[in-house]
């Protein structure tokens, strides 16, 4: 089966001009000049041409980082990793990488059989796993080499949540000099989880208890300081670092200043750091604040994070968008905090809307085109050791491809979004940009509104090591 | 006449990977994966298969900066557009972009016509025309529209050199409005030249009259200032703006804040100042030094200067490598400045090793494969409005490749060198790397070691608008 | 003559203290532990016993930077030497140092004379002169040194103002390798000039000629620059610097990078820079802006310059507050500009209201007490070659002693206030703290709302060698 | 008894005049214009006069961080409060402040009772104490309230020796918060133990177990990190922090960049880091570089700390030189640790010799001769609460006063030095500067090199609240 993509226009992390794109089975076999001698000669043998005529053909997104069916706080993520992939791709993104949960003493090998076993056979797209390390010990440590056969290449360590997933800075340390030394790459959520956790305790002391509060009892300083920390035990290790979804200005600003004295860090940031607030979300009347509790934390748009955020995604300090998907439903879920801010189980979903919320900013003008495909797609797929595979249309890749509309609109609602959940974060909104085709290993996985995958078709992408000279 | 290039792998600034480049006439028509049905398909058809087996395939280099036949000091660059762009070429060069000289008080649209008679039908690859402007006045910014129509849209500026290129500050806000218009980019000598030129004169005065001198009396703090000086300029104009042959680290730290803050600046060194230095050359026994002549000076390595560019050039604070080709003689032109380091010729030839020496970087751990493409002919093609015809290995761009053998090796020296100069600036210096074969607009120029090319195979470039969003 | 000072609480640049001042004659002749049997055996003889109970005992204020019957733009400053002293003295100052004009042309020693015969018998309180040097040659070179020895032994450059007091950078290096050699204190007006008089041009012909307009054309950048470039010089010339009338965040932010590199370079900002703003005061209705039109400008309070510079005066990267008291009235001298605003002369007038204002800020917590009497005294009298003399309550100093009511309150308003001047810029505003009694060298001159001092009793101060390592 | 000092110059923390200093009892009486009146008629009346002509007349040095009798790692530091406090006093410094032992577990108010019994009745001269707090709980604060009332207002935390005086990040949060309340001072060693025991660990494995190896194992990231932490917590507890014996530049960049943001943190050096290296003296030959173990631990010469130390003294970014003094001596002390860095006790003294090892630097043209007396007396005075009793010759203040004889040289060997401890980290070491003759509270306690005080002289000091607007 052959596809040929004519009259698009190829959009790369270095520009965007007039390509055709010739998928042979599940992989890109030509790239063409339109109305080259190449281009007439294999148009004719083409089982299918679609007509992508003022549109953009770019490389299908890369969300690296997703929570399908998590358990976290007494329940589990409302998607499963078949609600959760099929949402994904109709928002234009072909590949998530999900995280294989590991709790403090536990054996670290017990995961990825789980994680198999929900993932295998319900994805619409393809998919790769990190590993999140708790506790680090001896076992664990060996646990991360093997790891790196299976595919797993890239490690999650936690900073916060004492007692859950927290481990200590020796324990970091030693972790990361076991990833120096196989070429993984350390993913750290970067948020002092040991002072918060007293300032937690105090702030319900004093009867603050509404969803507000979770920003407040994690100041950007708690933010701004573990990921300080985390560089500098990066640094002793000589092992690359990678800070998962920053919010705080100070904190990637301190990632700046270590990027610019030439040192492998990276940041990722996501939608809601761009576009949501504390005051206006978090502290929304009522309960409606849990929808937005999410940790890091949502940022005071009176100290200008979320502007600033933008700025570093086109100054490239911040590297890679991807959404944190972890979404909890109002119901039953994020209700577990009535009273108590701090049950209110942690996670927004946008696996949906994030190639629309950031091509927005293309037209907003905090990034350019190339910036867009760069940070959504390419990065993500360099970093976690998928290109060129994937992120990038090239000869060889997989033909996971996007036709994306720049003059759409898409509007965002729980009445019309796929994800399993009962509110969306960015009710209402309309923005720019609308995701029209999305091609998976060479399959229309969604074409004029419908979807045409199906659960199974999406294949764990065992990854190979990160590439942090990016 | 149609090119096959099989067995290599492509390199482009965000990885490399194992494609074939199908050209077609002057064209790259296809980029194939080696093995699929499209590839063999028209492999058959195939005028010419060349095997870059175990080597690199890029696309062709993109010297940003040169100065060919240029008046100078009452002499003038030694290197004719033929023997230059023939030597650009041996060195795996296939576009350069050179200077139309202004000087004060001349009407600025009579260089260009004098530039293409220098340059048509003389030259061995593409050429494009940046334009000096000197002393702007209300006709200097009238002609600078008018050069828009010619393909010719970028302007250098000069803060040194007073009563020959310099402009006061007035004078170069007033041409940055204006490119600010127009879309045009602004490239700043950035020197204080006032400041320097008492420097001179006080340390002839002493008798410091040795070519070490022309570096003691620019010291670093007139190019960390001036380069300040044309940010803050440039903002106020709301100006992108290229700073040129950068050497100081102080400066380079000055635009690198800027770019953190997300402004439109961009820095461009010069192989000499990665690898040579105040005290070892331009210092050299007797007149040795003169050798090395050129503005802004060698920086000395005991302050670190090379190092931190290599890193600069890693974190992209600076985006472009250029040579700022400029080469006079030892004999009857350097020595001039026998006795008056002031009349030296200012300048280094080394266009033809530029790709050779930045490569080095590679091998030495500076950069990574894909940034050495980026850095020496992704960016400067986009920044000067020539992507994606040059800079990219992409159907529908010009076909200029480079076929690189990372396992050669490169000996440097007079003896072996094309450039018309009686010395070489690293002489007798052997590098990693090899280029083996160039391709200008789809004709093999230079192949095993022999030059194919002819004198007027190269061509004029109308450039476009500057993507200043690199 | 003896006074004994009792009861009061004296304030140093290190704290505060309950000490009693003998002063003797035009000096204090000791620092006394009140109830001591020293006290008590000198206290018999005190001719006059001033009780101080309650209040703060400090040295007299040293305002740095006045212009008394200064020429300008056509007109001449509204305070005489016998008018400016006077209401200096009533607001606790008892130090002046006035700048000599100086024209580019001109013999540089031309001005002295004058400058003496204008203050001669006229002063209400002791003064000090600097010297403007204009357009540098080699006899302004040579003036500079002969200086020296007259007692002024700082000078201030201009880069603004080109044809008037413009130097341009070469002018200014040689001046600041003349200061160098002689230890004399380079005194820099840090706007660039040349750029500025572009933008105005370019906004009276868009006919912006309103009294803001003042302040967009001469925008941040120009500051910050011209700051920077004058550190860069200064650096190379081994010079100590000092920036007058610092009003631009980033021009501080440049100064102090360059202190926290152990540069001797000093920064002054003035009270209009640290309350009044470019919205509120120089966008004033009708021609009301006028009375705000100084140079540097005032700047926008939304980008926060003014809490900026309140902090920079706490962390000591702004070392001194003088006034740049240069007043010029509303009636026939501000109205100049009406219909241009370049035309309006610039200056405001509050040489009566420093140490007021800026007591009010250790009321508002912005600085400490003793930090208030080292911005007003202490360091200005160390910077301009005054100390121990002045700037200090110690045996040996002169008598200048200021005896302060923190529970005292002032109101600031042209009905009031004993400048020459038919408007004040702080009209209305009433502030904490209030100057009861000034004593200069000796004499009571100011006490219980009467001035009781006299022209003539003020005398030059030969000043000596700046410190720099304050 | 009083005691006049005619014909020296005395130093204060703005400048050096000349002036008389009047003691009467304990007490300063009066400072005196020399040939004043005043002088003369109490001159009459002295019992004692001393001349000090030619010599420098300075408040006496407060030493902030000693460690007398310390317990410590199964060893006893080796001066008791009798041998140190008369070493300090030949060295001109006449107040210590010294620690009170808390660890882990221990009710926090037994220590103070011990530390009293340890130095009543035995000090040469003044003496306050800080308390250490180890694992912070409730009984911890409330005892930390209790103890402002005793007159000890600063206590001190640990980052590093966990299981020992380590507190969580959390416990250090609480402690600032109790801190802010009451006024108090923390003070922080900042040394991120946690890493630092998994490299010990490590570096003990690889069979790295000489002396030197205490520096590789706690690289300068932990102590960066550490530093940074603690402002951050600092900051959210709205707390002034204190960071002790800083030794690495990139620690206190960090501090010096809060200082810039105007919060209210302070830095302490001692004279090993400003004057011995890793290189040179920890990894001295044998079991030598033992003597040089301290933490934080001596840093590398050849990056540069020690200038940058001098520099961060310079631009008082560091606010003050303490000597952490906490002797071992090398038999059977530092000998614990043959065969096993980490065994060895950590510590050096050099309370003897902090006055002249700073006055080398004012000779040296690190710092000028007003910052010496700040630094070593004035500021830590000040921050400590014991000003103006301490640290600044005024009228009231207590009669601690050292005659210093800038022409004099000082020789340091263990031969010589009154320190009980068998070794000299300066040994043999000749420099600028003597201490001449020492006042404590009005009694003659050293003079022509003879030794006039007793054990039991020295009192204690309530202090008061810290000055923390420095």
């Amino acid at each position: 089966m052959t596809i040929l993509i004519t009259g698009g226009t190829v959009v790369s992390p270095t520009g965007a001009s007039a390509v055709e794109v010739l998928i042979d089975g599940e992989r890109i076999a030509a790239l063409l000049e339109p109305g080259s001698s190449a281009a007439e000669s294999l148009a004719g043998n083409a089982d299918q041409v679609i007509d992508a005529a003022g549109r953009y053909v770019i490389p299908g997104g890369v969300d690296g980082h997703t929570h399908m069916e998590m358990p976290f706080g007494g329940t589990t993520a409302s998607d499963t990793f078949e609600t959760g992939t099929r949402a994904a791709a109709w928002g234009g993104t072909t590949t998530i990488v999900d995280f294989i949960v590991h709790r403090a003493g536990e054996p670290l090998l017990d995961g990825i059989g789980a994680w198999h076993d929900k993932a295998d056979g319900r994805c619409a797209i393809d998919y790769g796993f990190h590993q999140i390390v708790s506790a680090v010990d001896s076992d664990v440590l060996k646990g991360m080499d093997a790891l790196m056969n299976e595919g797993v290449t890239s490690f999650k360590l936690f900073m916060g949540y004492p007692g859950v997933f927290y481990s200590d800075d020796g324990q970091i340390l030693r972790a990361m000099q076991t990833a120096s030394d196989s070429g993984a790459l350390i993913m750290m959520h970067a948020e002092n989880g040991i002072a918060i956790d007293v300032l937690v305790e105090q702030a319900l002391a004093r009867g603050e208890t509404a969803p507000g509060y979770h920003g407040t009892t994690r100041p950007w300083e708690t933010e701004a300081e573990a990921t300080y920390r985390a560089i500098m035990l990066a640094r002793i290790a000589h092992a690359p670092l990678y800070v998962v979804h920053m919010s705080a200005k100070q904190a990637v600003a301190n990632l700046a200043e270590a990027r610019r004295a030439g040192w492998n860090v990276f940041g990722e940031t996501c939608p809601q750091y761009l576009y949501l607030s504390l005051e206006e979300h978090l502290f929304a009347d009522g309960f409606d604040g849990a929808k937005y509790v999410c940790s890091t934390p949502l940022r005071a748009r009176a100290e200008g994070h979320q502007d600033e955020l933008w700025r570093y995604l086109r100054t490239d300090d911040l590297s890679v968008v991807s959404t944190d998907h972890c979404p909890f439903c109002l119901k039953e879920q994020k209700e577990l905090g009535i009273g108590n801010f701090s049950k209110i189980p942690n996670g927004i979903g946008s696996v949906e809307h994030r190639m629309d919320l950031i091509y927005q900013g293309v037209v907003d003008g905090h990034i350019s085109l190339p910036r867009w495909v760069e940070l959504c797609s390419t990065t993500p797929a360099r970093l976690f050791g998928m290109y060129p595979r994937k992120g990038i249309l090239a000869p060889g890749s997989d033909a996971d491809v996007v036709i994306y509309d720049p003059a759409g609109r898409t509007r965002i609602s729980v009445e019309t979004h796929h994800m399993q959940l009962d509110y969306s974060a960015y009710e209402g909104t309309e923005i720019a940009g609308h995701v029209d085709t999305v091609i998976s290993r060479g399959q229309v996985i969604v074409d004029a509104g419908r979807y045409l995958g199906r659960a199974g078709h999406g294949r764990f992408v065992k990854r190979g090591l990160p590439d942090c000279l990016v």
